[in-house]
């Protein structure tokens, strides 16, 4: 699994493939940067499918950022690649040292993995991303479409431009009512959502629970989630993570904010 | 985060509530009885809706099988329990010593719960569960319907009841082909998942892969997927693991094997 496709012949030892503020992406952005970790930025555009691009399906087969290169040796899966970076460069340490505690910390990874990574990218899709594929136009999509081999992936496409059906809009909702009670639960007991320190837990479910006031603020604020409302603004004062989430050169803005940006200026269709 | 619930009295250090031969239950028994480790077993009787009861839900509120009690601490999730008893009891290790390699283990962890878990559940309750649902009677059915809390869950329940849909029934398959597709490369590097030695990768995988024979034998076998299948005749024959997969006192038939065998004596209806 060597990969040795850097034309440049520069020897980086870390280098992350991303899409900067995606979900996926700041995840992983974020433990570098509380690491203090530098590391080659390539930046792909994902409405421009360069993420399903040759070079890229090279490195990973299944198209999808992020994408760490370390080394030579290629790992994916954001919460695989959270836990490799705190086991290959230990200090500071993001992981609890009770197996306890890291229990509790690879729950919520799991959460976010299996309930609010996928409910927020439905809520994005459904009312953000949806709007840029059809304006884009039929040709454009099926091109991309065509590169993708995950089924559930290619259906996430089909229904960004074909419009989502209201039980997948219910049942997104549902997971992140369920995350966020689980969030409640754990910060009435310690500080962090792993125990009484900062952890990839918390980076983890950060990467989700930013989205939720775009798409779906009744379900977390000061008066739902009063612990995890006041968690999240701890959290988002830290250097490291105002550093990911900000735009930045390997971070530009989200399609979904350019593109309303875009429309604000009278440069393209809708309201 | 206590549990005082044994009114036994016994001060039981390791307690594993589970369901004997499921899917789940099998990944974390198997670990338990590799590193040889006594626990105080609960048997629950699933189609009996045991995990959905006060008591159980006590325990783990998502109504889950199986959950782990280690010295009044509750674990749930398999992947996450499984790597809690090897931090907790790291000898002998399941977990290799190298960063790289406990990636590799980790993304075969999630292969296992994005995938192939679902995968092989969704084909176990079409072909098999459905039927003994149908049977007990709808009122027996909402009555257990009503207690479960998450909302995927309930969707299965409800298509198994029901019928699932074709479309279900490709998806799952496409699931297993990627897993499948997955060890095979892996394979191809090392005798065991995650590199040279045995890993939680290979008890995790084995849990979902050993139903493959029975629910969809043309994706798995000597000709489509030879390193896989000689993989699996491998680990089938380790003491611990022919333990945990036999029929045992801790663990029955499975409902769709009595149902099977009850089928057979002229004791229901059907073929």
């Amino acid at each position: 699994m060597l990969w040795s496709g850097d034309e440049t012949g520069l020897t980086t030892m870390l280098e992350l493939y991303h899409a900067g503020l995606t979900q996926a992406s700041v995840k992983v952005r974020t433990t570098l940067k509380e690491k203090g970790l530098a590391y080659k930025s390539h930046y792909l555009r994902l409405p421009e499918g360069e993420h399903l691009s040759p070079e890229f399906l090279a490195i990973n087969p299944d198209g999808q950022v992020p994408a760490l290169v370390h080394d030579g040796e290629i790992i994916t899966e954001t919460t695989v690649i959270n836990e490799y970076l705190d086991d290959a460069f230990p200090d500071p340490p993001l992981k609890p040292t009770s197996p306890i505690e890291r229990a509790q910390m690879r729950r919520f990874g799991q959460i976010v993995d299996e309930h609010l990574f996928h409910a927020l990218a439905t809520l994005g899709w459904a009312f953000g991303i949806g709007e840029i594929l059809r304006e884009r136009g039929v040709a454009e999509f099926e091109k991309s479409l065509a590169r993708i081999t995950i089924h559930s992936k290619r259906q996430k496409w089909l229904k960004a431009f074909n419009g989502f059906p209201q039980e997948d809009i219910d049942e997104a909702r549902a997971k992140i009512s369920y995350g966020v009670a689980r969030t409640e639960r754990a910060l009435a007991e310690h500080p962090y959502l792993a125990g009484p320190t900062y952890s990839l837990a918390d980076i983890n479910v950060l990467s989700s629970v930013e989205r939720i006031p775009r798409w779906a603020p009744d379900l977390m604020n000061a008066q739902v989630s009063p612990r995890t409302w006041e968690w999240f603004g701890r959290l988002m004062a830290r250097p490291a993570v105002k550093a990911t989430y900000s735009v930045s050169e390997e971070a530009p803005p989200r399609p979904t904010e350019a593109r309303a940006a875009r429309l604000a200026q009278g440069g393209g269709r809708g309201s």
